[in-house]
């Protein structure tokens, strides 16, 4: 790192996904992997990659690990099919590409990209994205990538009990600790004073067919603005889309001249008082500043401010 | 009309649908209609009916009117099929529902509202959300109800350009004036001061299968909220999501406590400075005062405030 290094990077794996972990060891192997995967991060930034480029590794590292709730450890709907959401946003140009309900593709981040950088759509859904993530030659991965018996079991669980695992039940609520479920989700702020947000997720366990949560909405689970801030929230998907949180932050910084720590507070005394949301965020702003807030017990969580070291929080 | 009747309402039928109509007949058609719905939803509201009934409602109407697109006046998508969008928002609790990619609906924004007060979700799309329908009762109709010798003509002529034909195209790119394009919403504001907004399109012809535009983001195509205001927004979809600028403009009153003219004008400043964005949209802010703005040369729509005459305009 030299001393003109002012990168940040923030990622998270999800709010409430660890409100239940008594386990040690369980634990560890989240911190360690958001350790790990910020020190990848951070190579890409010292080697003078963009926020773009950094914000889409990360949430790719984070889909490729099976203890968070996006990619390959996914979580399975009502049907016991996968359905996945991501979304990217590219703060320099407010560039936007998010992909809703697809499966078989192993980087649902990476298919967001390509909607932003080679469609002249920001959204794209179901056979649609398939249709043109095959146009695109994105590889499909079999339906094993994502079937454990770990997801096949949970799922039987959440039907026993005839409702849904909510990402962030309260403990009262929760029958089984080690459950997979949260989102994931990146911020990042480049040499160059650019901003770039990820955030992917597998959803809800036994959610209906066709469900579309907050993260692949631009606005409500990501948002980037190189004149405010880089977002990326994970929580109780509904209530981020009614306050569209990850915009009223960026707007806080606009509207308000807020910085990150502030605006994250504005962010979720507005979440609380609104809809009492529950959740967390992520939040980079316009000088690289990190902040973080959540409603939730916890949220893993971790950051490198300034080129500073790496913390990892939950 | 009596002496507290206070409600107002906007209803919108595109922005940009008739830069290119010469023809006194065809604008004549259209404003006659936005002329009967406000009557209607004016009777909604003068009989203590909510916001959300009257925003239901009159976009219901505009739904059930051919020359619109959306409902019965839906494009055709690549594949020559409709694939309509629509969401509401009850600005009393921040309740929204929303719809993607359906077929075979008379009126999807029906079917927003079903999403938002029978599910636990705000969007269901594509498959899930026409299972959502199957399970509510939602009648279908059949594939001839969209449609028309118009119809199949103006997607092949976009088939024939190569290229989508936008909402708003500027005259020098459009090819026949009488095509069927734009958007529909309303927002009301009723007699106990609550707000709602509603969205709904056909989207573009000749789009993406699976393209999801602004008018079922909650805070990119709708947005309501008792503090601030309600909003519905037309435009080219992707510059609206990537502003997600309903609710920059509800944040406007929020944090610059502008009214519903300020905060429009503010919102179309912002629209036009950060991503040179094509549309309009029309705002009633928590007074019941009406605005509306727009950076095309035109916008079909109407309004009543506070209970005055109707004014209808493009």
């Amino acid at each position: 790192m030299t001393a003109t290094a002012r990168y940040s990077l923030m990622i998270h794996g999800g709010a409430g996904a660890l409100d239940n972990v008594k386990d040690q060891k369980t634990a560890v192997r989240y911190l360690d992997s958001v350790q790990r995967i910020l020190e990848h991060g951070r190579e890409v930034l010292e080697l003078g990659g963009s926020a773009l480029q950094a914000a889409e590794q990360c949430a790719s590292l984070l889909e490729d690990d099976p203890i968070f709730n996006a990619g390959c450890g996914s979580v399975l709907n009502e049907d016991g099919h996968v359905e996945m959401d991501a979304a990217i946003m590219d703060g320099r140009t407010l560039g936007a590409g998010a992909v809703a309900a697809i499966d078989g593709i192993a980087n649902p981040v990476q298919l967001a990209r390509l909607v932003m950088t080679e469609s002249e759509h920001v959204m794209l859904i179901a056979d649609g994205a398939m249709r043109f993530a095959d146009h695109c030659g994105v590889e499909r991965v079999p339906a094993s990538y994502f079937y454990t018996e770990d997801r096949i079991a949970q799922l039987k669980e959440a039907r026993l009990r005839h409702k849904m695992m909510l990402d962030h039940e309260s403990p009262e609520d929760c029958v089984c600790e080690d459950q997979k479920y949260g989102t994931i989700g990146a911020v990042a702020y480049d040499m160059e004073g650019n901003l770039a947000a990820a955030t992917s997720t597998g959803g809800i366990v036994n959610k209906r067919q066709g469900r579309v949560g907050d993260s692949p909405i631009v606005g409500a689970g990501v948002y980037a603005d190189n004149e405010t801030c880089a977002v990326s929230t994970t929580g109780y998907g509904e209530e981020f889309m009614r306050t569209v949180i990850a915009k009223t932050i960026s707007d806080f910084i606009y509207m308000k001249e807020l910085d990150a720590e502030e605006a994250t507070r504005a962010g979720i005394d507005y979440l609380r008082r609104k809809v009492n949301g529950r959740g967390g965020m992520i939040v980079i702003d316009n000088q690289g500043r990190c902040a973080s807030g959540m409603t939730t017990k916890k949220m893993i969580h971790g950051w490198i401010e300034h080129g500073g070291e790496a913390v990892v929080r939950f």
